[in-house]
């Protein structure tokens, strides 16, 4: 029982210490938090429910990934802004051939400069997680977000 | 020590399966969630910090809250939306014969169709919570919201 | 390791208390979650990450913050609002000479009388954290927030 509880403890610091990364924009650290062939999927619940394959993002490894951070901070002319995420305790519901099944209900606020913060994207994580030498990894995260309509593009990893 | 730090643990799990129950819409679920004579309580916090009765919803059994979700999945005409609870770590308060008593802080998202996402509804849960052989049960869940204005009516439970 | 992880649901603990002695309008408890010559500040981010040391709010003891308390409940003139806090699970950064240094990410939410309730105020919280005889205690509380524009005058602390 207990380590049931306390595998709840340890995706919660992988949960804060993925938000930290990202809303403090070290976006490099970013695919680290992945296994090297891991899933990144960001979609709507619309399609989600519905199993339609059609996603915002969908990153199938970890180069992918950088390529995105490549992407974001090096290509992409976009307008600026701050993200802060806001993340549920976790829900563990499972472990199944290594790998940690769980999820998390986040919610991101988005601060453009000379503006009030404001409800961005919410949603929750859908994740699978696998314990390697190096602490716990996502071997795939699904973000399924409730917005059907996201305010101007989505750029950072959420 | 350690137990009482585990507790909030179970707590959070509850929350987490709580949420995602009403999030994801399995309303059926929702009155599992509660003792047979559980109390369920939505009340402004104006009403509550006074001590006024009262209260958005007063339901006083698992029996009432049957009927809640055959009101809102079979008969009530309302536009749909989806909601997105976020809710922080639980704060134990104490246990005193067989009931633990907790609250979390609680936000609410709402997204209607083709439109963003907006807060909806903020603030509280004051619960009286049982072991039972089948895990943690509500005794009573009082949601204590800060809103005075509820945006349009409240249909599903928070 | 089983350690670590239980320091951060002391610090969950912790956290949940300061959010509910200061939505639940117990200003005189708010200093008490400090140590005496503690370090209470609110600074926007784009100051913070450029070490700039202009800040909103700048306390530098208990005794500050006592001032502080008197001045919002006796003395100054504000419209009232209703505030709530959700807080992230917090992120155990390490611990070094007696001082836990951690973080959590923070919404708090305003309500205004007869108003909807809006995001108010998005960022983190950056502490260093004293265990003591009366248990874990603030030695400094950076809350650090992303909006330039902060929402007519901060009155109540973040």
């Amino acid at each position: 029982m207990s380590d049931a509880l306390l595998l709840q403890l340890e995706i919660d610091q992988l949960n804060a210490r993925y938000a930290a990364a990202l809303d403090e924009r070290r976006f490099d650290e970013w695919p680290e938090f992945f296994l090297p062939d891991a899933k990144y999927t960001v979609q709507a619940r619309e399609n989600f429910d519905r199993k339609l394959p059609l996603a915002l993002i969908a990153l199938e490894s970890q180069g992918m990934m950088k390529d995105r951070v490549y992407g974001i901070t090096q290509t992409i002319y976009h307008g600026p802004y701050y993200t802060r995420h806001v993340v549920s305790p976790a829900l563990v519901q499972g472990e199944e051939g290594g790998r940690i099944r769980a999820q998390a209900h986040y919610a991101v606020f988005r601060t453009r400069p000379g503006d009030a913060s404001e409800v961005y994207n919410v949603g929750r994580y859908i994740d699978e997680i696998v314990r390697t030498p190096a602490g716990l990894k996502l071997a795939s995260r699904t973000c399924v977000y409730d917005s059907e309509m996201v305010l101007n593009s989505l750029i950072y990893p959420i």
